[in-house]
């Protein structure tokens, strides 16, 4: 990596948002050539003034002493950045004014907001006044990630681009939980009581919520109507007792969730998603079933690995991010991904 | 489909090119609802002058007289036309008046020209004249296909897109051209001499000739650098008789072939193209391998099939031709591929 401020073939990089993600996000700038970190914003106050090396728990060597600020503007000051790497939460109704911020400062914005991998369907009232602001700045914003926006949606997209005639697209998603670490394992309720779990399901505050928004990108990049979305979801239950990262699971507690959605147009199945994400999975795998002509059958040997996939289409955004005309973007609107490539020159 | 004329949701094409692959595109723009087919273009006078349902098997109805023209112009005589799916020949030189024709016409263009996959690698002249030819109508031009254009290159980047610090990219493809129709079988050198068959693949006059296309595709797309490409080719033999759609194959003749694309950085390979073209190919399939983090491997289970995903990704690319900006396009400067959508709307 180049080290000269003003090296027209670097891509400096704010880090907006220290989460877990945020961390990973971060690390993986430090460590990608063509990308360099300038300066990182988070609102925890343990975090705020640390020097971002130590914090990453990487060599300082690079960091040229920068600590982590409160605000956009501090983290700024007297940098010259390209793009934000913006990873706070997933509501897009509160990441609205961070983003706006971070177009205001004339950086391009790369978002794991969830809600923004569709937005112009669940909310569209933040969306536009986003890329109101995207345009006026004259940059680009984009929400993406792993799921929603790749393997769930940008993927069963792209597949069906060699089939015509399509009668329905089947998304699978097999996830060995007792791969994953455990918040992932917390969060499909791994050693819950079954009936603690079918009522958190019901009341949508557990499961992973993005199989909408990618059933309704599939939808409106194929042109394909719906009239009746149906979900369903059920805890997993252990048959026997099993080790998990959150200690013993007695037999009869839960090892994870089934969750399905059907879209329908009079009355046929013509979207379905299918999400498995339990405690020793068997094949494990990431599938996507195009039933049109030809017939296609995709398959990601072993599934995608969530975290590591994350933070790499986020990543794998910058480009794109960085040359795509001012506005509100998604994964419908922008050239295809691609592993991100040095050889790339920011926008004056 | 509606019927008017003037009926701005229909997509009106001229098929451009009446060969196997040219019929076929003319079939399924029949069978799409959303498209129309209201012209054709070819030179063989065999064909010249005939209705065009009739050749192509299919009911009058809809096609109102349309015959087969021997220049664009007449084919277009009075009618309002939006898009031409150009199948014509492979070679760039060849094509490169047809689709200035085409876009002097008016009309955004789609083309199976092989070598438009990735033309500035291969003459950067011809396809430089189409981008001005294109800005200059202001409609855009885009060279697709199955391979090149999708399953060995648009794939294996769009699945680069998940991971990060690739150090290699694998892409094979295992064909049973026991599937196939004879000409297809023929191509692969099936009941061949052995010695004729390396003669040809020494002389590269046999053999898929797109894996250097896709291979610099993926490059590019990448940032990946090269400085050696090393090919290689044999037949397969029988090991004992064989039937084939070209008669019996008796043992130690040719049942096929196997291509190998090796690319090279500092004697590092960092991609690489296997093709197996063969009679009685074990679990044929499409794969690709990102060596990166994390690792990824992609597999199309059966493969997907050559000429039904040819016509589909032609079909398909027909909304990106009507709506990117003008010039010539390649699968790096589109959005991503997707079935056809009716919802869509021609320029004006």
């Amino acid at each position: 990596m180049k080290t000269s401020g003003s090296d027209r073939s670097v891509v400096n990089v704010i880090q907006y948002g220290l989460g877990s993600i945020g961390m990973a996000c971060a690390r993986a700038v430090a460590a990608t050539p063509g990308l360099r970190l300038v300066g990182a914003v988070d609102v925890d106050p343990e975090k705020i003034g640390r020097s971002l090396a130590r914090l990453l728990d990487l060599p300082p060597k690079g960091f040229r002493g920068i600590a982590v600020r409160a605000s956009l503007a501090e983290a700024m000051a007297g940098r010259d950045a390209h793009v934000a790497m913006h990873t706070t939460v997933s509501s897009l109704g509160a990441v609205v004014p961070q983003i706006q911020d971070c177009l205001r400062a004339g950086l391009a914005v790369v978002s794991s907001t969830e809600e923004l991998a569709f937005p112009s369907r669940t909310d569209p009232e933040p969306a536009r006044r986003l890329d109101v602001a995207a345009k006026r700045a004259r940059r680009a914003a984009i929400g993406t990630g792993v799921n929603p926006g790749f393997i769930m949606d940008l993927i069963p997209i792209v597949a069906s681009g060699a089939s015509l005639g399509v009668r329905k697209i089947l998304v699978r998603r097999v996830l060995d939980a007792g791969r994953r670490r455990a918040p992932f394992q917390k969060k499909v309720g791994v050693g819950m009581a079954p009936a603690d779990v079918r009522r958190r399901l019901a009341e949508e505050s557990m499961g992973h919520v993005g199989l909408l928004d990618s059933a309704l990108l599939i939808a409106a990049a194929c042109g394909i109507e719906i009239d009746e979305v149906r979900k369903s979801g059920a805890p997993v239950l252990a048959t026997r007792p099993m080790r998990s990262a959150l200690g013993r699971v007695a037999r009869g507690k839960v090892i994870g969730l089934r969750q399905n959605l059907s879209c329908r147009r009079k009355g046929r199945e013509v979207i379905r998603m299918e999400m498995v994400m339990v405690l020793g999975a068997k094949d494990p795998r990431d599938e996507s079933f195009i039933d049109g002509s030809p017939r296609l059958h995709l398959r990601w040997e072993g599934g995608v690995h969530g975290d590591a996939a994350t933070i790499a289409t986020l990543i794998n955004a910058i480009p794109r991010a960085l040359t795509a005309p001012p506005g509100l973007h998604n994964i419908l609107t922008l050239p295809i991904p691609r592993t991100f490539s040095p050889l790339l020159s920011p926008q004056p």
